[in-house]
Formats: C-alpha cells, structure tokens, sequence
C-alpha cells in the first residue's frame, strides 16, 4: 500500500485539476495581456480562480493578488507594506514559531532597524497571548501571526489577536499566513479580522508554482519586483495562467465537500492518535483539543527522525521529519526546540500530514507497520 | 483555419510537455525539499531541467536558477544585483526599446538616486553602439541589453556591447534579456559575453509561471524575496516542479530540430514579408537583415493596430497590436514611436510572431485575408 502522509509539504493534484489545466494548456493557452479573444479566454479563467478563491475566504475578487505561491504571499504582504509605508511605526510582532517566509523576513527587517518582537508559542502554553498583548502600542505598525502551524497543527486564535490589537487601539496591519488552515479550517476574512493572508495552491491539491495574497481593499503595497502591470501592478510578469487556473479548480472542488473532507481527515488523525498515544516511549506533540484536522506529529523517543523517515519510507509510507522548507537550513533550530521541548522529542519527532485523499485503510497500514518497525529499531538500537 | 502569430506573446506548449508535466502532476508530485524519496524523484525532474538549459546556452548546472518567469529573472538579475553590490558605480546603462520588465526596473532605480543611461535604439541606425561607448567609463556597475527586441525582432550585436565594455576596461555586469531569443537564436553564454541571462518558458512552448536566471559563477545576488532557502537561497518557496520540468521538456524537444524550426520560422516570415512588401501604404518595421527569425512588425497606413487585429481575428488569425505586456502601460510610449517613427506608423503596426508550429499554408491564408480586408478597411475609412 502506498502511503502519503506529507501533505504538509506539498499534495497530490485532484484529478479534475488535471484534467481541467491539460484542457486550458491545449485551448486556452493565450497571454491575458493580449486584447484578442485567445487573450480573453484565459483572462476568463484568471477571473474564475479570483472569484472562487475570493468566495472561498469571503473576500471580494478585486482583494485577490495570484502569486508563485506561499512564500511570494508572505514576501509581498509584509515587506510589499513595510516599503511601501516607511511612514509606519518600526515596531513589528510576530510568533517563534512562523514559517521560513516569514521567519526570515523578520530577521532580515530586524538586520534593517526594526524593532522586531517574537512572542513565544511553547508546547505547555500555546502562543502567549498576554506577552503579545502587553507589546502592542502605538508604535507596532505590522503583525504576521500564522494560522495554522506546519509542524504540529496547533492553531492560531487569530479573532484574539484582532480583539487584542482594537483592544488597544492599535493601527497595525494583521498578516495571516493561512497557507496550512485554507481548506482545512473554514475561515472568512472578516472571522478572522486579517488585513493581509497569504494562501498556497499545492497545499490543497492545486499546483505547485501558484499562491495567492488576499490584500484588503484600501492597503498600498509595494511590488516585489517591476514589470508589464500585471496584477494591478503588484504582481508583475506574465500570469501563470494554468497554474492559477487549477488552483482555482482545487478550491472549487474542496468547497464542495469541504466538511465532509475535514471529518474524514480528523477521523485518520484520530485513529493514528488514538494508537500512538498507547505506545511506550512515544510523545504526541499536537495539542489535540486546538489543532487543525490534517497534522499530528509525533515523537519515538530514541530514534532519530531521519531513521524513522526512512524505515517508514521501505515500507511506502511517506512522512516528514520537520517542515520540508526547514530541511535548507541545517544550521537553525528545530520548531519542537522552539517550542520547549527535549532534545529526545524533537530529535525524534515525525509529522504526519493528511489530505482528502487519505483514508482509515492507509491509516491502518500506517499503524500497524510503524509500531512494529519502531520496536525492531528499538531493539536493534537497544533504547 | 486557426492562425495563431502571436507567439511573442506567448505560445502553445508542446504536446510532449503536456504528456511529460502530466506524468509527473500523477506520479512525481513531492516537494523537492522533502527527505524521502518522493521528494528526490521530485529533484531529479528538476535536475533534467536544469541540465537541460545549461546545456542549451552553454552554462553548468549550477549557474541555472529557476523562477517564476522572464520578468522575475530580470528583477533578480538587475535589482538583485544592485542591492546585493552597494558599493558598485552608480551608473547603469540601457538601451531605449527594452521589455517593461527591464525598463520599469531602470526608471525605479533612476527614482532611487542611479544615474541612468538609455542608449537609443532607432528605426534608420538600430542600437547606437557609438553613443554606448562613449557612456561607458569607471562608474558604471550594470549594463542591460536586451538580446531581440519583442516588437520588432531586432537582434541586437551583445557580443559587440562586450567588446566595448573589455575594451574601455570596464567591470560593468552586464545582463541580457535573452526572452525573444532563447531558441530563436541558437547562442552560448561565452559567445554573449554576458554575467547575466533572463529565460521564459512560455515563449519556448513550455508553461507560464516559470525562467530561467543565468548567474555566472561568482556573481553575488539580493534575492527578491526570503522563505526556504530554495535554489540556494536565491529563489525561495517551494519550486514550481512540474512547470520547471516542462520548461526543460520543452527546451530538450526544441534541441532536437532547432536549425530545422529556424528554417521554418523564417520561410513563414519572409513568405509574410514578400507579400506585404508589395502591397501599397504598408510599411515593414523589421530589419530583415538584422532579425530574430520569428518576428515580423508591419503597418498598414491609416487603419488603427486595434481594428486590424479584432478584423483579423473575425477571421481566426491572432495577432498583437505591440507587446502584451505593454497593453497594461496606456499611457507609455510605442516601441516603434520611441525608435522614431511617425504616428502613421506606430498606430497602425501589426507584430507577427511565429514558432515550430507555424506552417507556410497559414501563412498564405493570412496574407490572403489580411491583404483583402485591409482593402475593405481602407475603403470603408476612406484611406
């Protein structure tokens, strides 16, 4: 049985994504800059995906900006603000836990003369919310805080965030990186009171090469790079014309069976859950009452995750050890060491990552093969 | 008959591609950076791309780095340049009648405190190499020179705007936009003589959404956005897999009988041009002596670029009234009217395009349509 447990990292396209962008590559395969009918027609499909990605998260279609994905999202909603309002506050908050795309943007703005603010998210607490309270002021002129972590599931209250900063009477703009909660948690711009999002294609059965940033009406951005006007002159280049379209698809079919989906994937988790928390020697490190339905991590203590990986891979169960984005920087720190754990956890520890295709027979499998495998490594490793 | 001459703006992929990129969205869909085998076999389709545009301009693998696009590539390659090297001269050159993706970044920089030189590029003289030279002098760090003009066609002689820079000893970078040329001018990287090269698949027949930057080995570059640390660090998120294989895929293919497509492509073109060329108040605005093989820029005299082309497209030929990613600048400057022709001109240019597909039997029915509703057009408007 093959088993892809990694849907953190990236997913498998739906069939009707395929089917639908072959179709467009072989009759739409017009520039949308070009004022003739070919042009029109992809223009047409660019349009389809805004207003689906747009219903999706009940935004208009003029607050949706199609990117290369995830990380361009995250890059032009904080840095596109920062340079466009130099006039703003230099204070800046964000969580210890964030991805690289955002992760980074803070060191770099820190290296720049920002006053930048990590509010920590540990393991027993969660994300700090008081601590995050207590550094708002009049000076914060951006917040980036995650909805979803990619590594343990744990959600955001990101509502609580928003009430924090009216609470406040702070002025600064809300950065959501939504890219693990967008059709795993439903969510509405307003619900969540983020001013900026950034979504992934790849992260729910669309294509790779393909993301999104909701940029709320009214909010000046700078490009992240120039060029022929594209985007409203925010995203500039030709568009990835197939590619938006299938990301389009994607979230028209997730919208679908959205619930339906999500119990689905809860039940998997549920039931590796269930199993793992039994076994000797084995660590849960996804706070089961506050995360999202697709990610459960977990740690075998004494194996360390890269031979668990690939134990798990022999027998075709696809894995992660750590965010896949993680894996090019050998040098920095674990998000479970962020988070406070051990060494012995976090050297251990596997997330496991489902989407809409996976089901209770793979979990099954999964089950079964990893506890034996773990006691004969155990065995061999004498731990 | 279905006339598709627009394929400066973009073009249909090759059949080839479609199966290839279809394969790998079923069965090689992991994220690169992922750590088991899914995430290799991933890689290597990444790897066949890389090798494969090396190879095609005579660079190594290792100075390929895959973006989003053309537009991205330049941004990369000229604004990366320029951030990363602070302490380099001030001066940067270009010529008149390069794409909005170079042109726009020159008139931010200018913005920004650089002393910018646009070299003029005209109908009579083409690129004035003279008035280059004399720009040329210690304080110059960048120079960027389109290889073929999109409008036009013009080639323009880099290894000559190289010698200059050797001969007046200058340790000026200098980037080629090398989007119109890829495959339409068979060219090495040594021959240029360039640090710097901008590739688009989508003018090759592979995907939108993805380049190619050429980075000669030792040049330091700012990335344009931060995340992952993907193409060493120069290019973060997650890869745009499946698009970058297909841009391999359809460069490999094109490899395989490019003399043989020149051939073609040019027979078409001077088919169009030995017609046109007789025809009364219809002007050629290509060089046919100093052209890439796939452009030809026509104008018929007192009818409007935008009335022929919606004429021509009633009758299923698809063409462009300037480069499509003009049409978002409305209030910018022609091409054909900054290199100095009369409105008569610039208002009623035409530009052909062509690629592998184009046939000889859709040149003749184009020429034949084209020639008699210009009459009617003519008639009607009284012209």
């Amino acid at each position: 049985m093959f088993v892809y447990f990694d849907n953190s990292a990236t997913t498998k396209t739906l069939k009707k994504v395929n089917e639908e962008m072959l179709l467009m590559l072989e009759e739409d395969f017009g520039n949308p800059s070009s004022l003739h009918s070919m042009g029109l027609r992809a223009e047409k499909k660019l349009e389809f995906s805004r207003k689906t990605i747009a219903e999706a998260i009940g935004a208009t279609p003029d607050e949706i900006y199609f990117t290369s994905g995830g990380t361009e999202s995250s890059n032009l909603c904080i840095t596109g603000y920062l340079t466009r309002n130099k006039h703003a506050g230099k204070k800046i908050i964000t969580s210890s836990v964030e991805h690289p795309s955002v992760m980074s943007q803070f060191d770099y703005l820190k290296e720049k003369g920002f006053d930048v603010k990590v509010i920590p998210c540990t393991m027993e607490k969660g994300f700090d919310y008081d601590a995050f309270e207590k550094e708002v002021d009049s000076s914060v002129s951006l917040v980036s805080i995650m909805h979803v972590n990619n590594e343990t599931g744990y959600i955001f209250d990101i509502k609580r965030i928003k009430k924090i900063l009216k609470k406040k009477g702070s002025g600064a703009l809300l950065h959501c990186d939504c890219v693990q909660s967008f059709m795993k948690i439903p969510f509405t711009v307003k619900e969540l009171g983020a001013d900026l999002i950034s979504l992934s294609s790849h992260k729910i059965n669309g294509p790779k090469g393909v993301g999104a940033a909701y940029i709320k009406k009214g909010t000046l951005l700078s490009p992240l790079s120039l060029g022929g006007g594209q985007e409203k002159g925010l995203r500039n280049g030709t568009e990835n014309t197939v590619g938006i379209y299938g990301f389009g698809v994607a979230a028209a079919e997730h919208l679908k069976t959205l619930n339906e989906d999500i119990g689905k994937m809860k039940k998997v988790k549920e039931y590796l859950y269930e199993g793992f928390s039994k076994m000797d020697k084995t660590v849960v490190n996804t706070d089961m009452a506050n995360s999202a339905p697709h990610i459960l991590n977990v740690s075998f203590l004494g194996i360390r995750s890269e031979i668990l990986l690939h134990t798990f891979e022999k027998k075709d169960i696809y894995v992660s050890s750590g965010s896949a984005c993680s894996s090019n920087h050998s040098g920095k720190k674990k998000i479970l060491e962020i988070m406070g754990c051990d060494r012995s956890v976090f050297d251990s520890a596997i997330r496991f990552s489902f989407d809409s295709f996976s089901s209770l027979e793979e979990a099954e499998y999964a089950f079964s093969v990893i506890k034996e495998e773990v006691e004969i490594l155990r065995k061999r490793l004498r731990v």
